[in-house]
């Protein structure tokens, strides 16, 4: 496709989102409930053919040679296809944020102020990962009153074509627009310009993916982006730590699934228990297959470590690797974090009353954790319902963000006759 | 100056802004509002240095040829200072947002997970205007934690620099960083482009003054930005309507103060009550001095209007012109808004209960009112303390922002040894 084709296709779809999220922000809880129900039922029906066209994307995968762990992902089946219709109707099941007031208040002239909840608009959201995070952000768009354009990545271009073609129908039949829930159909990164360029149709963009993809989407857009690069997240074993629990979550956060952005990357350990906790602790995740890299204290305690150098500190391995340093006291462990961390996810391991709420109150991160993994940095596991992306940086939304986070408030003001003086 | 001796200085500030931020962070209600009392202590007792610069500028704008306006606004005299002074004690007495927990609940597996308000970080305030606004952007930005570094006018620059040099010193004098509060030191444009370029140090882009400079500001800054084009607001009057009261909102809101962005630039009127309520209205804004821009209905009412062309509708005209439309019903007006209006402020005028829930519900603007005037669209007239500026683009704040807005969340949990399953 020519780029001017390409620019008028695009800007088509953004002004038909447009048109549509006027007409979502009117819509209840019901309908949209139903529409959800709807779209879950749709998926089940139509499973066939989602199977045949996501076998095309899995032939082109195969002859281009993608990796099985790639192939994996992208591929569906019938249980794969339920678990996405069981997905929507989670959303369902969830308060819907619209129209919410969440504060009010009365002026000394008699004006009656609140704020309510409104949807952001629409959502131009960019992604690269499995068919079925498709379906996800539809949902959630779709319950918090949102139009949504979506642009998946190119290896999974012909499943999210008739996911999204289910979704749109199924839109249709519980009287909301189809254009509610749209597709950029085509694998050009032509698209991806355009799409951030149009900041008189979309209201947010959403990046998910590799860092170069969301570092293009950040520099370039002229609509606002909520985003993360990375989770460089670190554990602290505080020198009140329970040792053996220290242990517990040490290894939850690193091996449970080290290929996620909550996953530890550095470990932090107090000096006056490195000695009993490391030797048992390095070992546990050698055996689990874990490269240990260590600062020159870890390495007289334990010579087994690799040394680190100055480039572990700020990396995010995603793979079972991990930095390791022994810390002098709490606030060197502060500085370590606030150096080198990414404003993502941290943890403190402790007894101590005041070392866990000095820590909770100074890290300056999206979520801090006492006596908890990592892992918990996450919409779902934090009680939110399911999340469309975590934001690190702090405008809007600093976190996981959900439906709550795909809204706004705005300012209604009830009023008799109130002039200003 | 040359470009890389601004580089250098810019990035200088930015890197000693965002050591003060962490400093901030830590920093108590009594701590902050003890600074503020000395900053406005600061000011008076340090009045003739002010004057003295505040004369440089004064001389300069002399020579350029500066409007009598410009010239007006851009005076300090004891009184001024004294104004300053207050604003700063009436920001120390503003709640301090920072530390709030908005939220907490517990998990089905015992974590305890609360949403603890927190400073954003760095704002770079760009802006063109009095150099009162110097005083106002850093106390707010005091008072919520943040460190500001400030990019005033050219005309304005030995008045912002000695007021930032006070209080700066103040600020040194309680304890906190001096560095809290920063000035770039030249009028070099230069200096934004660097500015809004640095998102490794400045969190949040607050740009305020004419469109062309917001403009360059959002199209290329790499941090977010939050601004506002410009408000072209409306009044809609209701065949409902209490027509007196209609009187009193409309001419409020165009004629009170016509230069600010909060204006009322277009009125609705439906067309069973124009004839009642154009010729008394019209006649009234056109003695006051207004010109009245009407559509072909409006100038059948009254034939003294001009007629409206289709650069009317959108324009914010911040003077004495006023736009006018008699609409078939309340959709009418509703769409009309849709399609000319700037999310910035609308009001309704009306005695009928749906109508008013319905507008309130339907429009998709920051501030929307029920029988008051758009003037009300102000921090300090809701209610919210002073303000630094106000949001039209729906991310982080819509509407306009004072303490709270300069503040994000984070995720607190209180864990007990929980781990992923």
């Amino acid at each position: 496709m020519s780029d001017s084709r390409i620019l008028n296709m695009v800007q088509e779809i953004g002004k038909e989102a447009k048109k549509a999220s006027r007409m979502l922000r009117g819509a209840g809880r019901a309908q949209k409930d139903e529409a959800l129900k709807h779209m879950a039922d749709a998926l089940i029906k139509r499973r066939d053919e989602i199977l045949r066209e996501n076998e095309k994307d899995l032939k082109n995968a195969r002859d281009i040679g993608l990796s099985s762990a790639m192939i994996d992902r992208l591929t569906l089946n019938e249980d794969r296809i339920e678990e996405m219709a069981n997905g929507i109707m989670e959303v369902a099941s969830l308060p819907d944020p619209v129209g919410e007031v969440i504060k009010m208040w009365k002026r000394p002239n008699g004006l009656i102020v609140g704020r309510m909840r409104i949807p952001l608009g629409v959502i131009g959201f960019i992604y690269e990962s499995r068919p079925n995070v498709t379906v996800d952000a539809a949902s959630l768009c779709l319950k918090s009153g949102n139009a949504v354009i979506l642009k998946g990545g190119s290896e999974a271009i012909n499943s999210n074509m008739v996911l999204v073609q289910i979704l749109a129908d199924a839109l249709e039949k519980s009287g909301l627009p189809k254009t509610a829930v749209q597709m950029i159909p085509t694998t050009d990164r032509e698209a991806v310009k355009v799409l951030i360029s149009m900041d008189e149709y979309v209201d947010v963009i959403i990046p998910r993916g590799g860092e170069g993809l969301i570092r293009f989407v950040a520099e370039n857009s002229k609509v606002p982006v909520l985003k993360h690069y990375k989770g460089v997240c670190h554990v602290y074993v505080d020198e009140y730590a329970d040792l053996d629990m220290a242990q517990e979550i040490c290894f939850n956060a690193k091996v449970q699934r080290p290929g996620v952005c909550n996953a530890m990357e550095t470990m932090l350990v107090h000096k006056n228990i490195a000695s009993e906790f490391l030797p048992k602790m390095l070992k546990r995740f050698q055996d689990a297959g874990v490269e240990i890299r260590g600062c020159e204290k870890t390495l007289e305690i334990y010579p087994d470590a690799k040394p680190a150098n100055e480039e572990d500190w700020p990396a995010e391995y995603l793979d079972l690797v991990l930095s390791v340093k022994v810390v002098e006291d709490m606030n060197e462990a502060l500085d370590h974090i606030e150096k080198y961390g990414s404003n993502h996810t941290e943890a403190i391991v402790t007894n101590d009353y005041n070392n866990a709420q000095k820590f909770l109150s100074e890290v300056d991160s999206s979520v801090v954790l006492v006596n908890a993994s990592t892992r918990f940095n996450d919409g779902n596991q934090l009680g939110l319902g399911a999340e469309i992306g975590i934001n690190t940086s702090k405008l809007h939304a600093f976190g996981p963000m959900s439906l709550e986070e795909l809204t706004t408030t705005k300012f209604i003001v009830y009023g008799s006759g109130q002039i200003r003086k």
